[in-house]
């Protein structure tokens, strides 16, 4: 017999919670449209050296690498905006720009797994390449704050900070810093101690204390105002001078997105990265963008009850009465298709009704069409109600 | 200077292309759904040891498979078909059968690359498990032929057969035969004797012409009458003995779908496979499926000139003025976005409006809006028309 199981920190998602990853995926994509940004998909495996060196010390020992059967050093998708930065280098030529893209594809890393963190998670990405203007970075905000408005949330927060502001801290101590939310001020001080960045507690302190003291610059306010300007509350977007975020590219604007009401951390995060396109080509080209957890995201919308009641795919069940009595009921279940009514038919004859309607019952089908003799009979599953009826009054009914 | 290429056999798909692939995404999903059938993911990565024997000698030399950072030995995706085996021994519970599921993922075989040929490619799968009535087998094919007529397609054909007829014949020799309308009798008649499935050129072409001359079996006969009454035309769905299909695991039905005028191969494919879902539990449950090549579909839409001419995501770009009148146009880009339509908005100001249009040309952006000071001005990029609108004239005019 066969292993029956996943591999740890992969899934396997069933219709019930495929339903709702494909709802939300379909609301990350209108939205990202209305705003003109437009489909990018790149390839699961790419020469481990585009990907090397882009992601850290810790990228470099999470991402999945192997020799392939051409003897090829090849590595699985880590993140979409490495990728993206090839793109643009390879087809410098064939995108215009400022070119807007998206792209909601899986990537893999191997972490130690834990509660709401996988090897294989989908992520969702915006970025505008080839324009400086901060307008880019408010709209890369926004679209994200329009597909939570659109998901149904209503209380969130922007935290918004600038690289710039770390200048003069060294990149350890800025590591330190960014767990702040998570471990405390006396957690960061700890490990700034320890990671040698603040010889002593009062130093450590004083480091602390001058990030959260500092004022925002032009690049924070110009980006608040710019929110503001497009509908987005004063009281939303805050000035936070110890967000740090992780990855290494980013440049100037960097912002974290939290839902309020769920306590699982930022569901979005990004920034500016003007340098990191530069590193595939001849030219230095700007760029902007924000990434969805997608995992936490649909984690958020469970937690608050943010999904719709009914993700259904079949709207009525047919059953077929008998081997001889197969064709109406078929036929008629085309029929319904033809009226764009999703429609599912009991394949099996010698099945009793009473296991369809079980059947119906386990799967949440609201109606289900039964055949009596000649007759036609609709059965309304919430109410348990049963009554003969037309072709037209079962469309009726159904729709 | 870094890698600026894909590797063989992996491809980016640029906005163009993402989008045509879209637009077929969508049509899938919204004609599997139609049937009843429900979306499943499963991992990209397995347990090698899960699809393992499964695909036959070549498979097990094609499969991508390496050992991960935890020293598991690990296999990329194949074919959808083993996955859903795997879920289907392993939740069978959760699942009511019959279980109709959809599946449209990436799997990856390191063939060797050639046109239409590629190592990562998307596969679109329907199956329907836990029954044995052919009704499921008629329907599994009708599903696929209307994803056809929804992309257009008029004239296909069904090349339909049963495992049964080979009963006798040899598996070396089935392969060969397989081939006939690749290579011809002579190539067939050829590969058998070399294989040694046949002594001399008498004996293989009695081996194909007994084939050629054998009856339609119970199970062909039933399918094609059942696809019959739901409307696919007698002549569409022809018997085809020689047609054998090449993975291990069918039991009964097989068929495969071809487009009349488009010449690389059948761009779908499947049957009936009764005993591969026992390999994983204790029960054998039956099932039959259909799975299209992605790859070869988009292929002969491209062919035929059956995409719509028209795959935008903007319909409007909004110039910026000056950063002095920023406010106003951003503001109407904002409006037009709640009024459902798809707004981009040029994000950099210093910039020339000649060379905004010229992006909008490019990028095959319908309508821009200008501002002229206070003036709201709307150009029609077809006909070259400007004219000064309201803000109500501006979306009478775009929508």
């Amino acid at each position: 017999m066969n292993k029956l199981k996943t591999l740890k920190g992969f899934r396997d998602f069933l219709p019930v919670e495929a339903r709702k990853r494909q709802y939300v995926i379909d609301i990350l994509r209108r939205t990202f449209e209305s705003y003109g940004f437009e489909p990018l998909e790149t390839p699961s495996l790419e020469y481990e050296e585009v990907l090397s060196g882009k992601y850290g010390e810790e990228g470099q020992k999470l991402m999945y690498r192997f020799k392939d059967q051409g003897g090829r050093d090849v590595a699985m998708r880590y993140d979409q905006t490495v990728p993206l930065a090839r793109v643009v280098a390879q087809y410098a030529n064939d995108l215009p720009l400022p070119f807007r893209r998206y792209q909601i594809q899986n990537v893999w890393r191997a972490e130690n797994t834990q509660k709401g963190r996988y090897r294989e998670f989908l992520q969702a990405d915006i970025d505008i390449v080839g324009t400086e203007n901060l307008y880019a970075d408010a709209e890369a905000i926004k679209v994200i704050l329009d597909v939570l408005k659109e998901l149904g949330v209503k209380n969130y927060k922007v935290m918004l900070n600038d690289r710039a502001i770390f200048q003069n801290i060294p990149k350890g101590a800025i590591v330190a810093i960014d767990k702040l939310q998570k471990i405390g001020e006396e957690g960061v001080i700890k490990e700034l101690i320890s990671k040698g960045a603040a010889k002593n507690e009062n130093e450590a302190k004083k480091l602390v204390e001058s990030l959260e003291d500092v004022e925002a610059t032009h690049v924070v306010k110009t980006i608040s105002m710019l929110l503001n300007l497009i509908g987005v509350g004063e009281g939303k977007v805050l000035f936070s001078p110890t967000l740090a975020r992780g990855l290494d590219y980013y440049t100037g604007s960097i912002f974290e997105i939290q839902i309020e009401g769920y306590s699982g951390g930022s569901v979005a995060g990004g920034g500016r990265y003007d340098n990191l396109i530069g590193m595939f080509g001849d030219k230095q080209i700007p760029a902007v963008g924000g990434s969805f957890g997608f995992d936490r995201l649909v984690d958020a919308l469970e937690e608050l009850d943010l999904f719709p009641s009914s993700l259904l795919t079949s709207k009525v069940l047919v059953t077929i009465p008998s081997k001889e009595e197969a064709s109406e009921a078929i036929e008629t279940a085309n029929k319904l298709r033809g009226q764009g009514i999703n429609t599912e038919v009991y394949p099996d004859v010698n099945v009793g009704i009473d296991k369809q309607l079980k059947y119906a019952d386990k799967k949440k089908i609201p109606f289900v069409a039964l055949f009596e003799g000649e007759k036609l009979f609709l059965k309304d599953m919430s109410s348990g109600e049963k009554s003969n009826v037309s072709f037209e009054e079962l469309i009726k009914k159904i729709s």
